[in-house]
């Protein structure tokens, strides 16, 4: 088990090999074996398979390649939904339509998430988040018809892996981890924390091809940009207004 | 490793026994494999030991008994700061100061939390999610000393199982799936998803216990109220608003 998530990399080429039915609903039945609050599931799962949506997903995606390769796309979303016509039909008026319900329904939606990843990587297939998930909700809840009460919070391709990539880099435990307080970073920190990063040798490409000084630059720059970062924002405060959630 | 998550019950009862530190460690050196945007890694764990600050942290969690009885408490944190301080060392403004950034962040901060739990269980320890930590943020930043950029998520508490709890129901896997798209919910159907839900022998005891009709009305009525939702959106949204993310 440790091996498993010892072993992770995200595969972003699979085989032509499809996924058997069975083999799915078995990684799916340990999936939503995952704690939830209040054992209330608020969470779907949205299996798309068929090539010509998958097709229309991608551009959605940001045209990443795994989503029109991988023969499974798995949408979590957060969904009040079912619970909420639930209260409604055993006359329990439902109150979560608010941003902590979100939350709680998010929660929900990651955990079963990681959980799927975990059990499809422990039967040899393998699995690529997508974070443009919360960037492009808006159009992913048109495409999968999704209705009020329901926000899609991220993405997973799965399949048989087509390569073996190495093992990524990670910061060091401790610049992560804090010891019953949060202890704030020094200058000195900052630089120790990242030095590995940023001397891996594919890092230093990185900062070469985008004709950048560093690679902080490249994240801030290039990658993730602060005026994509606000604009997506206001969408997805949107979104959660339109879907009941503010 | 199928079986590790097949087998996930919440533990709320721990023996005596501590963590050793070296388990612990291993524990979140597998944990931090999980997938992150980006590679970025925007999350932080605070490891809670200490008796007296557990004993602190227990009524933030609405007293749970797990707080102060299990022997390590981790709070898993959206954490943009150690990101953002190196990013401003580097000559390189970040854009992270908003909404969905704050959502890429809870979501690395999640499934790290998830690869946690999963290989806390793989040996032998028992894990409990506490659903308070975003009711509570405000205080628990302040417990923590959580500066800016950095907001709790999930809490779990972490020690070697004081109990044997059954396996809890969930509802049947095709409740919760959709395939291609959402098809959504009819009377019937939410009949017959919580069918089974509302005739166990637990859930009818609950419902008498509370003077209910059934149910739902547990949910709405009980545990998880309008106006507590309302109330811990709002304390959750000034939160984000203080830590920099709106």
């Amino acid at each position: 088990m440790l091996n498993v998530i010892l072993n992770h990399r995200s595969i972003r080429k699979y085989t032509s090999q499809d996924i058997p039915d069975s083999l799915l609903n078995d990684i799916l039945e340990a999936g939503i074996r995952a704690s939830t609050t209040g054992n209330m599931q608020v969470y779907s799962i949205v299996v798309t398979r068929d090539v010509e949506r998958r097709k229309k997903l991608a551009p959605l995606h940001f045209s990443q390649p795994m989503v029109a390769q991988a023969p499974v796309v798995l949408t979590f979303c957060a969904d009040f939904n079912r619970f909420n016509k639930w209260c409604e039909q055993r006359n329990a008026p439902p109150g979560y339509d608010n941003f902590l319900s979100f939350m709680t329904a998010s929660i929900d939606a990651l955990l079963v998430a990681q959980n799927v990843c975990l059990a499809a990587e422990s039967k040899g297939l393998g699995i690529c988040y997508l974070g443009t998930t919360t960037y492009m909700a808006d159009k992913i809840i048109d495409l999968l018809e999704l209705p009020k009460g329901v926000v899609p919070v991220t993405t997973v391709t799965v399949g048989y892996p087509g390569e073996t990539p190495e093992l990524v880099d990670r910061l060091p435990l401790d610049a992560v981890l804090h010891n019953e307080t949060y202890q704030d970073y020094s200058f000195e920190d900052i630089d120790r924390i990242y030095h590995d990063k940023e001397n891996l040798e594919e890092n230093i490409g990185f900062v070469q091809e985008n004709n950048k000084e560093n690679l902080a630059q490249v994240f801030t720059d290039v990658r993730y940009k602060k005026a994509d970062n606000e604009h997506f924002s206001q969408v997805l405060l949107s979104v959660l207004k339109k879907q009941g959630f503010m």
